[in-house]
């Protein structure tokens, strides 16, 4: 029996079905990579003098001469910080100048590593190099949005094997951001209460969509997932920035993080995924209305015809079925 | 340079770069298919018996034993019309009964037909069963929004290589029509004019996007197209309805759209593409925000992970250098 769901989150419908013979793609796998080191890799150690100008690494206290993390310029910019940013009218179409920040995070030296094989201590490192970007990227008062994104895999559009991550500070918010939060805005002005809070509460209450939790955080199968086993991540108490957490959250976080994507590559055999921070507009403090969280969405199969027409995603999995898959892991 | 592009009509942002080398990836294009007939088709006559029950059909005069046209229920719909409709929630979640109507309308006799191959009179008869096809659903008034689109290619999600389009009648509005009329909704509020008709006039004014115009339809690449040679076409006078056209008006809109797919089959060599009609919600008469039109989407490149987090999309090709170039074939 097919049903449509609507996310109390972004408003977007989702068409669910109950499918139990659905099997990923297996095309839609990670190319197994085995070597932990390939000198053709641009980010590998060693081949540092090939990324753009080094804007911060991480050195392990045991071992001062090697670095653990680097955050590099992209070599190939979207954007560029550079551009003077101008917003104008063109008849009646806008345009805004692409300014911009465009950063690649460099998670580990090793090639082959992911989140669930790199250690706690680098994964904690992570997270607060991440933090520090959006610290620093947001004096820039032009950007309104910094953007935190990490594609692994083919399917999820990376180009790259080596493990990491992108910063973005944008002068637009995201299009996917901006209708979340104008919909989180109209929840807020009928309920007077945040809609995240609420979805935490119905989901650790009623149990069957949970798949962990710890001390500040749980990780959730959502009620209209798009894809099987996407996951979503948040703070249990309302937090709209993720930049405001402390080291003791991030700490949390790093766990969490890990610990979700041990799961998925285990039920889904190592699958191409997103992880997508969706955090407030950096330059706005008062958000009673939005929430910050991390969506891992992974890329199990083809986007069919009738999805790309009607925006209406499909998911053959029961987000039910899926958590408790995930949960007995 | 690259620019962010918002687009007036769905206030959809994309990033627009110029890039003078951009070419399409070849694994985008159709894979070609020669033969006019394939004894495994399910749509190819002499297979008839292998669809679901037949809708309808279009005979030729001169040959009252064959069809042109047949339109089939789907033999694996994504929702079925015996399904009761039912609206509940659980909690703070909402859903809607996967209640609807699922149609193949397959489109010619020719197994490697597309519609600048088919006659005019093949794409004027299809036009009018596209048309028939809403005026019959909308009197079920479970149905919210007819929606009719049309993948060729397997980057377009389509699985048959036989051309055909579909219908579905839906309970819901689907997420990307949805958001196009509040779109249009906030603008007319502020205006008091239709933003597709004022679009419409800056287009028809500057004509540096135009591609080609006729007596009822105009057609141009958008100003924030999402995809190089991304086109739309739009009656030129305020009509919110696709199923309002009259015959003269259906066989202008048979004639562009033939055109139209010519000058991509010739720009980008037989791409995928998806044709979708983005038409007012059945049930609502009075309109005067929303315009009907129809999308049409080449699918030439793949999604960079930068798009999937933002929502945002990245277009390489200057929207009036596509127009330029499509409108001199």
């Amino acid at each position: 029996m097919s049903e449509f769901r609507k996310d109390p989150l972004s408003d977007r419908w989702v068409l669910t079905l109950d499918d139990p013979f659905f099997t990923p793609d297996p095309s839609y796998n990670l190319n197994k990579e085995n070597n932990s080191f390939d000198e053709n890799c641009p980010f590998c150690p060693g081949n540092e003098n090939r990324s753009s100008h080094e804007i911060m690494r991480i050195v392990p206290a045991a071992n001062s001469e090697k670095w653990s993390i680097r955050v590099v310029a992209n070599n190939n910019p979207y954007v560029k910080v550079e551009t003077q940013l101008k917003k104008r009218g063109e008849n009646i179409f806008d345009i805004v100048s692409g300014t911009g920040a465009n950063e690649v995070v460099i998670e580990s030296v090793l090639h082959n590593d992911d989140l669930d094989t790199m250690s706690f201590e680098n994964i904690f490192d992570l997270v607060k190099v991440w933090r520090s970007r959006i610290n620093d990227l947001l004096k820039d008062k032009r950007f309104e949005f910094i953007m935190i994104f990490r594609n692994k895999g083919e399917r999820a559009g990376a180009t790259v094997v080596h493990p990491h991550s992108q910063v973005m500070g944008l002068p637009v918010i995201p299009g996917n951001i901006a209708s979340e939060i104008e919909s989180a805005r109209k929840y807020y002005s009928f309920k007077q209460r945040c809609s995240y809070c609420d979805v935490i509460d119905a989901e650790m209450q009623s149990g069957i969509r949970t798949v962990s939790v710890n001390g500040y955080y749980v990780c959730f199968v959502p009620f209209a997932s798009r894809s099987p086993f996407e996951m979503m991540i948040l703070p249990k108490n309302h937090i709209p920035h993720f930049h405001w957490m402390d080291d003791a959250a991030a700490s949390d976080f790093a766990a969490i993080l890990k610990d979700s994507i041990r799961r998925i590559n285990i039920a889904l055999n190592k699958p191409s995924y997103s992880i997508m921070i969706h955090t407030s507009p950096v330059q706005i403090m008062d958000v009673p209305h939005y929430h910050w969280h991390a969506e891992i969405l992974p890329r199990i199969k083809p986007i069919a015809g009738f999805e790309w027409a009607s925006g209406f995603h499909i998911n053959p999995t029961l987000p039910e079925d899926a958590a408790d898959y995930l949960r007995r892991l």
